[in-house]
């Protein structure tokens, strides 16, 4: 067997800890899997003297993450302290500028500051392997980046948050309002104090910018894809969108179209019957759409220690054995350069829920309105009848354009019968 | 650009047309991936005449397979003849002599001589790749042998035989009986005219042996596979097992057990909320549970030109590029050697259906007779009353010993008021 990988490892928090322990658990068959045996050196973390339930006194211990870069005795550097700036950012740009191939599972660094970084991996000849910052111990960057390499990847989808997806899904077995059930994710250590990042959608684009540029093959564009959270998803448009035969997903989407690529994170309508419907609590899936394998679902866990040491020493087998792949799986010179499209050219369904007055009339002044955007209907119900009080009413539309159906929201809101902002949705086919 | 990755072709049915067809069609982004052209140089098939839908009156001809492993300006060939005798193993055997890697669809051949074919291949130092070999375009193997390689796998379980699968949907949908769908999915091309490789589990247990070998890093062994088809398997128990909340899919089966690696092919019980419960149609699908990363599922095509086709250009990127994996996941030497478990051990819960004489006593005795194998109950219905007349009778049980299970049934199924073999379907978790 040949001589071990060394690896220094930043950051020990939960990820970091969990590789750690999975590379102590599992060393011999990461070594017969890996060729070779695969072991800690290093490891830099704020606090040296935590218990973090694995030894770490035997390693080299680094203060300064960046310092890692430059240890003399090891081969790759594992980045898991996380955020697009600061250290994390430091260090994978001090390794590479060193020579030293970098895991990382880092979504908001490489999303937001991908392009570059793999540009200076790809012009320094060094790897850069980054499973682990989509989709968990889904093997999902694999799948897109190798399995279905042969294919033409016509869309990209994914449940690419956990805590969005436990969230939606307590609330809907539950029947639940949002506020409420996110108060207890965050008591039950599934959603961060600050939940933001999460609900908002910004972590889910983070990973969707990834799964695009690797489908699409051209560098990761953060900037281009259109982000909504879930703040606004009410228990009473997930009870009716079980009424029309609907579940509300958080969804992921990239895909392929006439005019470029068009990449967005917002709730979406998906039919009960689609597998990505079944998909609930924290797990994750990622769906691809290839021009000669057809539809691929891959499902698992998205997040958690065990999950994602699990992918980060997946990658570190790679390397082991030499198994190498450019960052957005193509060399720099064979990406292509394909414009993104943006969301006001977006065409799809909509479901659009309004709080109405019941009076005669604000039926016709609704769909009017629609009618003058050249929007058409498919289903409209109204459930309940309180003569002078508010009723919800949804309507469920064709396929029509993002601007089209913002211009008519903008009116409808501003009828003096509309008594809330209406609540819109996309449905999605999937 | 490196020099192109120059293929041979053996066997041009519908696969083997499908990858001249894939290489033609996305010859611009397989280079991109592959970091250089991979170009059909070499074919072999029965007729030279035949259109395929695919131009080869360019490409040197063999009528004899085997001689395409002489080509001497071929890098790699690709066998898809099929069988694991004759001239697609007769090839298989020459090209690896002659040092040059192989890509095959080919699960039967893997299944019987995979041990000995691997041996070869790795003291040649020469790769072996079989992606489209499981699971047609789903990349199974990669991601067990690569993206889940840090984990001990506990178990991996999948539908591995599109025809069944649809067999059995079509059966639950329309309330059919087993020998009338068949017939119809054999005039629609869905099942073969000899459909017995299929249905009889064949086909499926040559594919669960190689999941097992690299699920628990073990050289193939077929052998051991207990194999078991649908033909028994009956409109009557699909709709009870729909009553139970269960539904009947053949499945693969694989698991590290305390005594060693246990592996059948049979119909099981799944209950409906499993998500592979939901994988109808002619889909496949793949899970496996590792010890970091939980369960992974993955779903999608099994079979048919495109899918089997995007498998087989996805291994011959992997070797442009130089992504070379030990054929079982880790080097021969570091492979394990353990034990397989023989059915009669297999531990677990039981599905048991009768056609009585409803009579007074009869359920006395078959419950008896459970009772002296120690084997306790879980349920028992019995539907409808027809006095003197068979009815249906249903057991389930709780966790016991196949062995005790057949010793039971033997003597249930003597039974005087016992008018039919009895049936018996085991019961998965999942």
């Amino acid at each position: 067997m040949s001589r071990p990988l060394s690896i220094a490892v930043a950051g020990l928090g939960t990820v970091g800890a969990g590789v750690l322990r999975l590379l102590s658990e599992n060393a011999e068959i990461v070594a017969a899997r890996a060729g070779r045996p695969v072991v800690v050196k290093a490891v830099s973390a704020r606090d040296r003297l935590r218990d973090r339930g694995v030894p770490v006194s035997t390693l080299r211990w680094y203060d300064d993450p960046v310092a890692l870069a430059a240890d003399p005795a090891t081969d790759v550097v594992v980045e898991l302290i996380g955020g697009s700036e600061g250290p994390a950012r430091a260090l994978v740009e001090a390794a590479l500028a060193a020579g030293k191939p970098v895991v990382t599972a880092n979504k908001a660094l490489l999303a937001v500051h991908g392009a570059a970084i793999a540009e200076r991996a790809e012009a320094q000849g060094v790897p850069l392997a980054f499973e682990a910052a989509v989709a968990g111990g889904i093997p999902a960057i694999k799948a897109l980046r190798e399995g279905l390499a042969a294919n033409r990847i016509r869309r990209v989808a994914g449940i690419l948050n956990g805590t969005c997806n436990y969230i939606l899904t307590v609330m809907r077995e539950q029947k639940r309002e949002f506020g409420e059930v996110l108060a207890e994710a965050q008591k039950l250590g599934y959603a961060e104090a600050d939940p933001s990042f999460d609900i908002d959608g910004v972590d889910a684009a983070h990973k969707l910018a990834i799964l695009a540029a690797l489908a699409f093959g051209r560098p990761v564009d953060f900037a281009a894809v259109h982000v909504e959270g879930i703040r606004e998803v009410s228990a009473l448009d997930i009870a009716l969108a079980e009424e029309l035969g609907y579940r509300i997903k958080l969804l992921g989407l990239a895909a392929r179209t006439a005019s470029g690529i068009s990449a967005r994170v917002h709730p979406c309508m998906v039919p009960v019957a689609a597998p990505i419907a079944r998909v609930d609590g924290v797990f994750n899936a990622v769906v691809a759409e290839g021009d000669h394998v057809g539809r691929v679902m891959l499902e698992g866990r998205g997040a958690g220690a065990g999950p994602t040491a699990s992918a980060v020493v997946a990658d570190l087998i790679d390397l082991a054995r030499g198994r190498v792949t450019p960052v957005w799986g193509a060399a720099p010179g064979a990406l292509a350069s394909v414009p993104s499209v943006p969301m006001d050219r977006h065409v799809g369904a909509y479901y659009l829920r309004l709080m109405v007055l019941d009076r005669p009339g604000v039926i016709a002044d609704v769909t009017g309105i629609l009618r003058d955007q050249a929007i058409s209907l498919e289903a409209m119900l109204q459930r309940g009848r309180a003569p002078g009080e508010a009723v919800p009413v949804v309507l469920t539309t064709h396929d029509c354009e993002e601007a089209q159906m913002r211009r008519a929201l903008a009116r409808i809101a501003a009828l003096d019968a509309v008594l809330e902002k209406p609540a819109l949705i996309r449905i999605e086919p999937l």
